[in-house]
């Protein structure tokens, strides 16, 4: 008897005890029907498991800095590239072609790389996350208000669809990895052994803090029962089932978080400029096959409504079914130039044939593909019907009503797509959103106005929206990729669920909280500089001290330099920039915001610099940029302006040999207003010798 | 027999026809017990009112920018100061003191207000938000990524508590005002004749644009039935209806929109360090008074347990002993000297004595307070009892085990409060986190390592945490108090919602949409230039127009300019910048990041708005600021640099004869390298004439 898949739970592997898996479910090959493995978790301590993962695990990532946890990211993206190869040979299994293999893992690993890549460039070195700036409480600045994000203290649970076991996997796992919760992954059984092995290359690499990633190969019925608040599941797969598990009274009342991505009836909008030969005709049908061929159309972002305008129905009909039939070879994913593979299972298959039936009972005529049986590409490269294989021809099914309700509403999670004519820009934006909520949209149009107010009209609807175009056309990632940059989940029948979209979904694992407090009191618990705290002067000028001896609140305070008129011609003549308000008295007194001349805000901060600096080779390596300024008091000739430059965030770099430091700059004139604030952003070694790094 | 309180629909005022309230609600005075209203809402077509939003409300909105609608938000608050007197007489009537109604009624158009500005300085003059940057999604930057926030296409509703009838409102209505959703207003019954004089006043303003805002005076039984996608539900009350309402079905699956904020168990816990004689002790001991007595301790915010160290508990008791009797004034709102008024009803006292049996029985020690009716001052100024007012004594209870479930369960909605001994900072954040999630916890210390510790330790089970110190007490808002621009809501108990926190709550009433495109569709699509997106240059310099004139996309192309090493030395000789990578070729050749001596960045920008700058007198009024300004190639001497800058965002102000433009500047050198990147902020004169607005 085939062995039952491994689970991996408290940092173990586990399978179930001898007899108590008779009843496993059996997993075949998609395309050949053979039997590749078993999945129960019969016995399995789920309990024990999600406890192991808030208490164990949890330690284990609370100590490490979104940078440290990012770094690791990193490495187990590059532990699972080496062997890549052994994930592509399991998931020719799942009816998976060579194009689609490389979206579940190359695309999973590229998850991987970016979170580590964001987290490093968008989050602090620590393990609090500041969100959003600094909210004044008191006119006296001593009440400060401060967002912040922290861990929640549980377990994130992924319950997987089963088209993308990596992909599925890893685009959860990296953002609750970086936001410090542990992770159990509960794939689908039908290609739980994709997502088994890429658990066992991360468990191999050794790579894995303890308790942080548990994998249970079978089912979770009681799941819910177990979770309870600071614990959030993520679930990916159909309506119902997320019905069932978010009706839970821990959900309901306990506190748990619960998000979902469920398949939605997803649209793609052909402009009324784009006629056929028209860039945007052609690129609206590669999408459109794309889409209904790639994973055999499994996949919950394939375009099910390809809505067109009524008189360009016919043409894109007839489009669509020269490409297919130019580009499709159906097929074994192991025999070469097949293009299109199997799904995931025979009763994947029966089920996409029944939602088909549904389709066409209610009006929609099949109008490309059929049916039938078809005959595909085995591995041996022969050709013929094959019985014990799961596949299904692409399927292009036209309504002459739009308003039908199944157009809309039924879902054929498989090759299929309708078309349907619409009558103008507003009849396009209503069918769009008949579709009660999608992931994505897309709009192949050159027309600016159209796009612009069809795009206002059905954003709401949809959780992402693809402007196709010649423009674009060429490096367009296609309707059908979420990418973890940009928002995945929609609302409505998508589920109403947020992931990815950066480090947005990290702050979905997160607690947001007001904080209110002293700038001295918001400085201690963020480890970031708040105007008003304590401040450290007077001593060794920070600009000689490295990372390793600057401290938050260390300060240069500058003496005074006074702004003549002869400065600020000489800036003037030297830099070309004579506007009047610097260069003429009557001009510049007219002008609602000035007393009169004033000095140039870039003589100002040049001067800053002239003030704060401290020349000789050190620690400080570069000034890399500047943020938020803002010109406050304009400056008359024969003022006085001075510096205030503190050490607000240090952030040392995991990688380099130096780090960022984020200087507080407020300049302040003789009257002690401010001048000007912001910040200034500098590189500086990490070392405590003085020397600059060698080149 | 007393009036029917009206409704508000469909833009008139409603009330049941004669004979169908029979069974309406009688609502009485909370001091007094006399009859002030009655409330129906037999006979009200709800779906009528709902459908009215979403159609009149929604359209009349639309073409609103956020501007224009935070506008509105401050007229509405000028309107409803003007009569607040008369909110403040209705007020007395629900038991509330001066003190209280200030919250409540001050505290509710400050919320506008506090919206107003917000929604003016962080949204755009536009009715898309720009939600995070561009993700370039291309190396050739054909292909860009944005997420863009748009409105909800339906009707927000509110499900309001009694304690704060105009701030409940209008906590909810300035966000989804600005948001471009129309509200309906269900106001609890005890308190609805508040709300709906604040209706009042907003209508005979003239201000509310038709469908905008609905009030619905009485019970709203099968809401949810009418509600869809696209609606939202912003409920506040106590857990058990929240859990009814979140169950419905159009919530589960149908992607109505859900949140809520409910009662919760919340604590202030008192650092170690903070001994009697401390301002910390004070602090802390003001504040536990305060939230017992304020409104009665009718807040959703009040402090139910105070946490303090073991061997402070006795000490803590005393004072808050002592300071009840000093300060404590119990009695009809109306008469003179009254600090504390009465709860809401008698059955709203009646169900507060009968939770804080249950703590009783459950281990709490009634050590400040009676359950006995107290005595107190009537409108007249005469004492005695109220046998028909609803008045309850503050009371303290004290739980000698930390552990007893109802301590950190059990709800006393009115001045009650228990206190509970610590032993340690980890066994204080062990009892704060046993609230299962709370709206806020105070901590009152001025031990940095302490508040730095229990805080991390905390805030992922709170909304809001206030720092109480002697540097803020003073400052400091109270730990009862709501502000707009922070988070409002908690997990768990306190409700899983998230309210106000500025911006924030805007975009809990719109949807988030990712959307991916070229710059020229992207720029069209959100009225902001995106690099790579079509520019105009060569015509009159765009710092000759006038916002009227001026487009997205006109640009200035300068001519180049070399970079000598003269002006290097000349620059750093007049700043005093002599930083080493501008002035000794050695040492900036050791550094990591210059090939040798460099041009100063400052003198980078210095120069470039030498070359952009049209400097006679026009309607440019002057440079604000500068923002997100990076180096990224160095120059030497001998190279040249010139500048590209393009208006990327025009933002008119509603309210002077000026408004801002961002411009995206961008230096290139000589071999069309980007050196540097930042936008340039400035005002530009909305009029045409070219002559700059006299001062």
């Amino acid at each position: 008897m085939t062995e039952v898949l491994p689970s991996y739970v408290q940092d173990a592997w586990w399978t179930p005890a001898e007899g108590d898996a008779d009843d496993a479910a059996v997993v075949r090959d998609a395309s050949t029907g053979e039997v590749v493995t078993r999945v129960s978790t019969a016995g399995l301590d789920l309990a024990g498991a999600l406890e192991h993962a808030r208490t164990v695990g949890q330690a284990s990532l609370a100590p490490l800095t979104f940078h440290q946890r990012a770094m690791l990211l990193k490495q187990m993206a590059l532990a699972l590239t080496e062997r890549k190869h052994e994930l592509y040979e399991l998931s020719a299994r799942t009816g998976a072609t060579k194009a689609d293999t490389w979206v579940d893992v190359d695309g999973g690993i590229g998850v991987l790389f970016t979170y580590s890549s964001k987290g490093r460039r968008d989050m602090p070195q620590s393990t609090v996350y500041l969100d959003g700036p600094v909210e004044p409480l008191s006119k006296d600045g001593s009440f400060l208000g401060r967002h912040i994000a922290t861990t929640l203290p549980g377990v994130a649970v992924q319950v997987n669809a089963f088209n993308f076991p990596v992909w599925g996997s890893l685009e959860k796992l990296a953002p609750a990895f970086l936001a410090g919760m542990p992770t159990v992954i509960k794939p689908a059984t039908p290609t739980g052994y994709v997502a088994e092995h890429m658990v066992r290359i991360l468990v191999e690499s050794g790579l894995l803090p303890a308790g942080t990633v548990q994998l249970v190969s079978g089912s979770v019925r009681d799941l819910l029962d177990h979770l309870r608040l600071g614990d959030i599941v993520g679930f990916t797969g159909s309506a119902s089932t997320a019905e069932r598990l978010r009706s839970h009274a821990h959900v309901q009342t306990g506190g748990v978080r619960f998000t979902s991505e469920t398949d939605s009836i997803n649209a793609s909008v052909l402009g009324p400029d784009a006629v056929p030969e028209t860039p945007e005709f052609a690129a609206f049908v590669r999408g459109l096959v794309a889409e209904m061929t790639a994973k055999a159309g499994q996949k919950c972002t394939a375009i099910r409504r390809a809505i067109v305008p009524a008189e360009q129905v016919d043409a894109v009909v007839e489009a669509v079914r020269a490409r297919i039939a130019e580009k499709v070879v159906l097929g074994d994913p192991r025999a070469e130039g097949v293009t299109m593979g199997a799904l995931a299972s025979t009763e994947q298959r029966d089920e996409v044939l029944r939602q088909v039936q549904r389709l066409t009972d209610a009006g929609g005529e099949l109008v490309v593909g059929s049916l039938d049986a078809p005959e595909v590409v085995h591995a041996d490269g022969s050709t013929g019907l094959a019985p014990d294989g799961a596949f299904a021809s692409p399927i292009l099914l036209r309504f002459a009503d739009a308003d039908a309700d199944a157009l809309h509403e039924v879902e054929a999670f498989g090759p299929v797509s309708s078309i349907v004519g619409y009558a103008d820009a507003d009849d396009a934006a209503r069918l769009v959103v008949r579709g009660g909520g999608s992931l994505v949209t897309s709009v192949a149009s050159h027309d600016p106005a159209f796009v612009s107010t069809l795009t206002r009209r059905i954003a709401s609807s949809n959780g992402r929206v693809l402007l196709l175009d010649r423009d674009d056309a060429r490096a367009s990632t296609g309707h059908g990729s979420p990418l973890p940059m940009l928002l995945h989940g929609g609302p409505g029948r998508a589920g109403g669920g947020e992931e990815l979209g950066g480090i947005r979904a990290v702050l979905h694992h997160m607690q947001r909280t007001a904080i209110q407090g002293s700038p001295a009191m918001l400085t201690a618990l963020t480890g970031v500089w708040h105007a008003g705290a304590p401040a450290t002067s007077g001593g060794t000028h920070p600009f000689r001290k490295s990372l390793a001896e600057l401290r938050i609140g260390d300060q240069v305070v500058s003496p005074s330099r006074e702004v003549t008129l002869e400065d600020i011609e000489t800036f003037a003549a030297f830099t070309g920039d004579t506007f009047y308000a610097h260069m003429d008295e009557t001009s510049a007194a007219a002008n609602p915001f000035f007393p009169g001349r004033v000095a140039h805000g870039y003589l100002l901060v040049s001067f800053a610099a002239g003030l704060f600096v401290e020349p000789a080779p050190g620690p400080v390596l570069a000034n890399t940029g500047l943020e938020n300024l803002r010109f406050m008091t304009p400056v008359s000739p024969g003022d006085s302006i001075r510096v205030e430059l503190t050490a607000k965030q240090i952030t040392p770099r995991e990688t380099d040999e130096y780090g960022e430091v984020r200087w507080d700059a407020r300049l302040l004139n003789q009257a002690d207003e401010v001048v000007a604030q912001y910040d200034v952003l500098t590189y500086v070694a990490k070392d405590a010798a003085p020397e600059p790094v060698a080149a």
